[in-house]
């Protein structure tokens, strides 16, 4: 599996499925969807960020021309769309617990009317007061949020004996870090789609990740079977966790209209909505604590951290499962004590987002690194190499790390690459000739588990429908979704490569439900291997059955047919001495690749192999599944496998500051990726450029401004995401050594692209004016304020 | 297979899933599809039989506002429809070969600016000589339609020697049979909606048969690769046959429409266009001569038969394969000589037609069995009796009949469930005390080679998708489609019986190429056997996968695991003798069916099994398949394997004839089919109440009357179907002798439903009138020629 050297598709920087109809503009988003009789929603939203509900008074809605229904919670039939926990109503009935918590949903027939209708639905509030800060909200006198108190969940790692050890370590480092929430700023806010179908049930369109989270939650609260319940997702303008679970509750409000009006209906978020009230990457608070010898060798890690999860739960308890068990760092302790906190409060949803809770951690992690490399005197580059952690070594959570982990490659490879010796020396020599600008350098790590956490190994399976047709055209389904990050293409690699057809004639299609069985959700960075290792296993059946047709046209045993480039051929397998010998007078009894004959006796072509096995009745279509092995875990420990593998990242980062303005200037990021195997060398680094400039923009200027819950930049004029003026010099690095159990030996990229990548940035311009940041983002009102200390950088 | 009496499901008087939708009206036919920029189709048909296309002038309709483009053969990329021979063009280019033969396809805003515009296309015709009838056709004077000339096809039967057994006969009974052509008269004319996918290719929805023909057909004459055209089915009213192969026509020009306008564009029949330029049962000449030994054992027989393809070939030689395979009826003759001619003429198109063949045939061999007991003086029913095929008796084609072939039961039952020598008694009663009424009784079999014929065998596989979601509903999809015939609760009942799964929550989704591989044409009676055979496959594959899981959640080994009623539940199948005594004081360590827990320690209940499956990532999809062994055929004699399984049909008919208007009144159908075994009675007579009514219609009042291939009464004022009014007694009786490869033993009931009935009606006037008919239909005129022939019925 891991030898390529045979292989045709994968590998190759071939395009994107996507691409044509992405760039024609064919491509339908949500909003495209244009039906007879559609009908549109808006919602009536909290102002407070924690109030009673006295009642609701919707006949004033009612009366505008063009309304067709306001709904509110008893209109719900099961009213419940948190995803893990059954903690949140899709519809607020007696109280709202942040603002922006739906109390009403109204259906008209243009958003406009709905808009204007939805804020003419009057709500008696009786505001409570609210707590905005995790660690306030555990103290006994802040108000309480949900029956159960304020702590969401407590997750821990228990390894050794940190705290014995840390007494008795040689050096201790602690510090606290805090980093600020991030919006995911997709191109395409949330929408969903929701068509009645005949004899009952409901048919979704929408911007999602995981059409089977949406469809169990949009069940759920309408009370219906799931096989009641297709979802299709439209084309997706950028998710980035932003739409993993958020969807399900788009969704269900669609679906409530379109049930109850007997009409089509669609609800769009306006990008104001869409910042005050869809998830954010977790705001967290992280105190570490570091003991090592004096040679720089790690003894003991001691953590607690907090984890802001909004009103309700979502997937807080889910990110910060990540946050707890990789909050070492790709680093080995041989003593780790984590304590995670994950909290309601009255602040915005905490939710998925690219990365999951290891950004933070990073940002934690490695700059404890810088402060402990610091206090020993030594590199901080050669304090991570000395406490790299390889393959065979214990993880905090206890695993033996698994095989495809080339940890040391991945830095050795990035000082390579960035000269990083060099670019620091460079940073000093101009910081030296320059008063008002300075440059810096950053260099940190990752260690990221690929796929699902134990915790959520029950979602793992996925499938694959793969359907090859007469003609030789492919047709592929997953139940992973595309989102940009290219996931349709590699799996048509995937198909291409494994039954030898066409690339260009392989078409994967839109997910849906209907195709496949219930394959999790697409996060993780698990499609390409979850995804892949369906479609491989789907295609493997179909080859099968092609191998023993060609075996029988090409008149040869089917260990004998070879598959690629197109064809289906023999090629003998016997050792050559004990082959008779072709004397040269003899006519060759073989014609390989006849150019006037496409099937000649040695080499049948893909497309007449599939026209002969639909004459001969083979079955060309077949259902592939992929679920890895069970990982036990003890949640009440922190300890067993978290991960099925893990994937290493490494970047360096230089910036330069102009200390008046205080602006950060990324002028160059190198990334090395360990990736298994590169399936594309292209879509791979688009990945890796996506991850660089998002990273960027939560370490230096997207800053969410919350007051009292409230967003005060809900917008792209006040939040301020990197623009194409701002892109740096990106040099990407992949290192392969294939994963056993990956497609032809794959990993996922999708957030190992961005997770080192703040850290790194914000080391760069910590690096660049002589501080160690421990907030994120670091903004020019950071460096101004360090620059101050400094005396105006002199 | 055949014990039925564990099943719950299987057999049961169950409601159609279909039934609520089509009962509340929110079932979308395809001129139900309403989408925004949706553009409509007309057609310019020739007026002329035969004509050479001088030119065609488009700019006046293209002049019309709303014309969007008028399109001629030049515009087709692959100016190609016919689906089995390549003889005809979509838009006709330099020849016209029937009144209807399409010149030019307009595109506009609405239906009625392109029909407008379509008048105004200007076609220079110059009219040729034209053939209406397929004997003259195949004379040397006749215009050639094609460069081959008229005669498409020769199909033979040689089966010992028939020429030389007849001149040594005791008895040789000699005679022509002429039938007409019969219209489909679905509920919905053709339609079809085609919509420009993004990315390229079109999406299909329409009233249709087989979704995968229209899938290769339109993908060919659009020169595109199959996975870029979706066939969806729409709810469909009616097909017949009638939406076999045309509808590959219909969808083929809406999808030229809609490529070319870059707009989803339909095309949608008026009636009467329907009627004139979609295909009919094919007219028929038959000349008969059997000869039989005194004591009435069938000898020889000796057939002539030509078949009226029209101006192309469209199904005709296959349809004209089953009047060649089955013209002996269910007879043994241990000689035969059959030709076969299959013609073309300027006529209309003949097309598949429920029966396919087998009702003209029938109509003569019954024929032929009248008059040859009428010669020997031997009762009819007794001659019948004393030739009939049964098991292992070879058949003309030399093929052995095979198991579940009770060929004697369904006469017995006929004769004895119609009481039939009172019947005639009644009638002859009734005769001498009414002056101008006059009742007949008469009686029919028939024998039906169920699916595909050898010479269609490469299309037989067929495809399933069935998903188990986690809460327990079902998902099914299927390569057959639902006509109205009840396919979806029969493959419904196969999933749930299967599956252990609540017949109420499966669903059966609307058939789409996307779901399975190409699973042939929903035809020749085979969707129960050939998708419940594959929705059987898939279900026993999840099956399996759930039984391993029951026996480990049990505690038991899976083979004591049994499924039905909802539940999975432990039945041990060790001897009792072997099993350990329990003794009365200890607790038993089993709880069967304990009402305060869904899952005991012996029956788990199917929705917790598949949330438990869920949970353990087991995969809970599977694609089914089903193919029938392969069947030998030499086309050269007619000689062979020429179908998996037959069905064996009996109707009685009793009529009342009015002398003096010539108006038969069918009083009372009595029908007895050999179904293998029942698996829903309500469906099963549903469809024998159809095949009645439609065969009633045929032998009766439908008389299709074309003036030089123009049809004269192209609606149902002129054309006259059966009304509610003419609606006789129906009496429905089953014969089960399970057919050990069809899905829990069963057979289809579409066609042989319809068969004899035909045959027994018109039997039935004639005895009423003393004759015996030898055309269709018996109209009034025909009776009132009798009747006057008779000095006025005295």
């Amino acid at each position: 599996m891991s030898d390529t050297s045979r292989l045709n598709v994968i590998g190759r920087p071939l395009p994107r499925v996507d691409a044509l109809e992405k760039v024609d503009g064919k491509a339908r988003y949500v909003d495209d969807y244009r039906i007879e009789g559609l009908v549109h929603c808006a919602m009536t939203l909290s102002p407070h960020p924690h109030a009673e509900v006295l009642s609701i008074r919707t006949d004033e809605a009612l009366a505008v021309p063009g309304v067709l229904g306001v709904f509110t919670a008893p209109d719900v039939p099961v009213n419940q769309i948190g995803c893990v926990f059954q903690d949140q109503p899709l519809l607020a009935a007696e109280r709202v617990r942040f603002v922006g918590d739906r109390v009403a949903l109204v259906v008209a027939k243009t958003r406009d009317i709905a808009r204007k209708a939805a804020a003419l639905v009057k709500v008696d509030y009786r505001p409570l007061p609210s707590v905005h800060d995790a660690e306030e909200a555990l103290k006994d006198v802040a108000p309480k949020l949900h029956a159960q108190g304020n702590l969401l969940a407590h997750q821990k790692i228990r390894f050794g004996d940190a705290a014995a050890c840390l007494a008795a370590c040689d050096v201790v480092v602690e510090h606290e870090f805090e980093v600020n929430y991030q919006e995911h700023a997709y191109l395409e806010p949330q929408g969903a789609l929701a068509v009645p179908e005949a004899g009952g049930g409901v048919t979704i369109a929408g911007s999602m990740q995981c059409p089977f989270y949406v469809q169990s939650g949009v069940a759920r609260a309408l009370g219906l079977d799931r096989n009641r319940v297709r979802v299709e997702q439209a084309v997706t303008g950028g998710g980035f966790g932003g739409k993993e679970e958020y969807p399900s509750e788009v969704a269900a409000l669609a679906a409530l209209a379109a049930l109850a009006t007997g009409r089509p209906a669609k609800l769009v978020f306006s990008r104001a909505e869409d910042f005050q009230i869809s998830t954010k990457r977790h705001r967290m608070r992280m105190r570490y604590k570091v003991g090592a010898d004096r040679e720089g060798k790690l003894q003991a890690i001691y953590v607690t951290q907090f984890v802001d999860s909004g009103g309700y739960a979502g997937l807080s308890t889910v990110v910060a499962e990540r946050a707890n068990t990789t909050a070492a760092g790709p680093y080995f302790f041989p003593n780790a004590h984590v304590d995670t906190f994950i909290v309601y409060t009255n602040n915005l949803l905490g939710g998925a987002f690219r990365g999951f809770g290891n950004p933070q951690v990073t940002f934690a992690i490695e700059g404890m690194m810088e402060r402990l490399a610091a206090r020993l005197g030594m590199d901080p580059v050669e304090l991570r190499r000395k406490n790299l952690l390889s393959e065979g070594m214990p993880l905090i959570c206890g695993q033996a790390l698994p095989p495809s982990a080339p940890s040391r490659d991945v830095l050795d490879t990035l000082a390579q690459r960035s000269d990083f010796d060099r670019l620091r020396a460079e940073a000093l020599e101009f910081n030296r000739t320059h008063r008002f600008r300075r440059k810096g350098v950053g260099l940190a790590l990752s260690m990221y588990g690929c796929c699902l956490h134990a915790g959520g190994q029950h979602l793992e399976g996925s499938g694959a429908l793969v359907q090859v047709r007469a003609d030789g055209s492919v047709e592929v389904n997953i139940g992973g979704t595309e989102l940009g990050q290219g996931a349709f293409t590699v799996v048509a690699q995937i198909a291409a490569e494994t039954l030898g057809a066409d690339y260009a004639r392989v078409r994967v299609l839109p997910t849906d439900t209907r195709m496949v069985a219930d394959s999790g959700p697409t996060v993780a960075s698990r499609t390409t291997i979850m995804s892949g290792n369906a479609v491989r296993a789907a295609s493997l059946q179909i080859r099968s059955r092609l191998v023993e047709l060609a075996a029988s046209m090409l008149g040869c045993p089917s260990r004998e047919v070879e598959v690629g480039n197109g064809a289906y051929r023999q090629v003998p397998v016997d050792p050559p001495a004990l082959r008779p010998e072709v004397s040269a007078s003899a006519p060759s009894p073989v014609t390989i690749d006849h150019p006037s004959s496409t099937i000649s006796q040695a080499n049948v072509r893909f497309p007449d192999l599939c026209m002969e096995a639909f004459r001969r009745k083979l079955h060309l279509a077949a259902s592939g599944w992929y679920a890895p092995p069970p990982k036990p875990w003890d949640k009440d420990t922190g300890q067993g496998i978290a991960y099925s593998v893990y994937c290493f990242t490494g970047n360096v980062a230089v910036v330069e500051v102009d200390l008046i303005g205080g602006l950060v200037k990324v002028e160059k990021v190198f990334a090395v990726h360990d990736v298994g195997q590169v399936l594309n060398p292209v879509t791979l680094e688009g990945q890796v450029h996506g991850g660089i400039v998002q990273g960027m923009g939560w370490a230096l200027s997207e800053n969410l401004v919350l007051d009292k819950g409230r967003c005060l930049n809900p917008g792209f004029t006040d939040y301020l995401i990197p623009s194409s003026l701002d892109m740096p010099q990106m040099d990407a690095t992949f290192v392969e050594e294939p994963y056993p159990d990956g497609p032809f030996g794959a990993k996922g990229i999708g957030e190992p692209s961005l997770i080192s990548v703040p850290t790194a940035v914000a080391l760069a311009a910590g690096d660049a004016c002589g501080q160690l940041p421990d907030r994120l983002p670091v903004t020019p009102e950071t460096v101004l304020r360090w620059t101050a200390k400094d005396g105006n950088g002199q």
